[in-house]
């Protein structure tokens, strides 16, 4: 039998229409991926469409392409759909066209394998199968290919700091520099963008922190009108969980804030044995083992003692 | 000629006695270069001693044979001394022993070569030479070296994100990976163990930012009395700068703390054009033209003063 990635060079070939979707609220890698799989079919002779529903986050605007990624797309068929980081077809939004095939390219554990070819690999990232692909494909990784994926593997791994960061991860990157990627300038362009407000909200959520069972748990909560009073929005918020993750010595950390009234987030960090994607599923939500979420339909104080009365049941 | 690796290994070999030295206020770089240097020598038959004045910080003691780094040497005198990560002699502390030979084994731009062989390259880190020196000696990296090596690389280029990631870099780490290294355990070790008291000074800072000229220049300003009211310690306040530095459109970023009454501590960071290590030896310092600092005896108010308005004139 054919390998998956021959499978998929076959598909490509054969298809006139392309689009590659990522998944909702898009993130480095969904993003990186797409841009430097839209080049790489391209090198092919091929052109494809690239659509996220949410746009493209301004943080991101510097990636090459990305100003080609549209919220909707052009035809109302194609026939092929590529869809890129996405463990379900319902993660790429409300896509309202129809695709002949579905080549699905994930490397989350919990993936449906809902498409006609399912390449799925618990690697650190959508960009070392498209690493593996482009090298299938026999094309040139080029400067602008190596930069998308450069962004996706960095911002799936923490820049290198997550259990996913694997010896391929560094064997693609080795690639990735020998194409001219400059490290330095695209870190710069990820985590050198913080504003003031976000500083502000963070320093907020930090005087906050509360912890229990001898600094096992560790928790802070960020109210709607804290945000506001901040000027930050809640995309200011998203780093908060893993600073609370990086106290020594804690098991749990669980970072809890008011997105509209009686609309809390919760957002969880194992770093021990506790399964914290159990705690999300108590709490009506779901996630890994080491990372999970949920969202609580009630007022924020409310919110905080349900949380930390169920987490305590799992330390 | 020799080549410097060549000129090493003939010097290592005629030596009987050997002391490595890290410098003062040691850090990942020359503490995990020690040890990797160590084990290398023993896998040549060679023992030797690890000498750092300042002993080895707490959140360094993971490093494999750290135990064995003394603050101060058993001998009087030395068939050779090898300095790691020293830019000059005076760096390695008090060391009261005398040296029959000295390698000098550095990738800092200004250093002395104050050796009989002076080994000094702008790389990453010294790990990348002891890397290098390895290979040369025909030793295979083993686990411990690796860790040794994978410490030294990520603290000296912020887990990868300085300028000084190179190509060169990432191909060291892929050998480390594939020799046993597993990043995420070692970054946990490094990154993962921030205390409470860190937060809440971090906080502090963080609350206490301001700006001038549209934000291009970005500072704050810790005292003594706020560290000691968040039980707080100096080390705490290390990466308060790096914070400073990441906010968007900021030229220079300056971090001013209280160490002692009337002894001021100035950091500086540049993401522009200006060069920082003028402004720092205008007020009596030193350092790089990206990062920079000074000791002001005054108090800190009028450092404050002081220091913003030299800035202000380059900008």
């Amino acid at each position: 039998m054919k390998s998956i990635y021959d499978q998929i060079k076959d598909l490509v070939i054969l298809s006139k229409t392309i689009l590659i979707a990522g998944h909702i609220d898009p993130d480095g890698d969904t993003l990186g991926s797409m841009v430097a799989l839209k080049i790489i079919l391209e090198k092919l002779g091929k052109s494809a469409e690239m659509f996220s529903q949410d746009g493209v986050p301004e943080n991101y605007l510097f990636l090459p392409r990305s100003a080609e990624i549209k919220k909707a797309p052009l035809l109302k068929e194609y026939d092929l759909l590529i869809t890129v980081d996405a463990s379900d077809l319902t993660r790429v939004g409300d896509l309202k066209v129809k695709a002949k095939k579905i080549i699905n390219i994930d490397h989350h554990a919990d993936n449906s394998n809902f498409g006609d070819i399912n390449c799925v690999e618990l690697l650190s990232s959508v960009a070392e199968q498209i690493y593996k692909l482009a090298k299938e494909f026999n094309v040139e990784i080029t400067e602008e290919i190596a930069q998308g994926l450069y962004v996706s593997i960095i911002t799936d791994t923490g820049n290198f700091r997550y259990s996913n960061t694997l010896p391929s991860t560094f064997h693609t990157v080795c690639a990735l520099v020998g194409s001219g990627v400059i490290p330095w300038q695209i870190a710069s362009n990820v985590y050198d963008n913080r504003t003031i407000p976000s500083m502000k909200v963070l320093a907020y959520a930090l005087e906050k922190i509360k912890t229990a069972k001898n600094g096992r748990l560790i928790w802070s909560t960020v109210s709607l009108s804290a945000i506001k009073k901040k000027k930050a929005n809640h995309e200011d918020l998203i780093s908060v969980i893993d600073y609370l993750r990086s106290v020594k010595g804690i098991e749990i950390a669980v970072f809890i804030r008011e997105e509209e009234k009686n609309k809390i987030k919760v957002n969880f960090r194992s770093r021990g044995r506790a399964n914290v994607s159990k705690i999300a599923r108590e709490l009506g939500g779901g996630g890994h083992i080491q990372a999970a979420g949920t969202t609580l339909k009630m007022p924020i104080a409310k919110a905080e003692k349900k949380v930390i009365k169920t987490v305590l049941k799992y330390l």
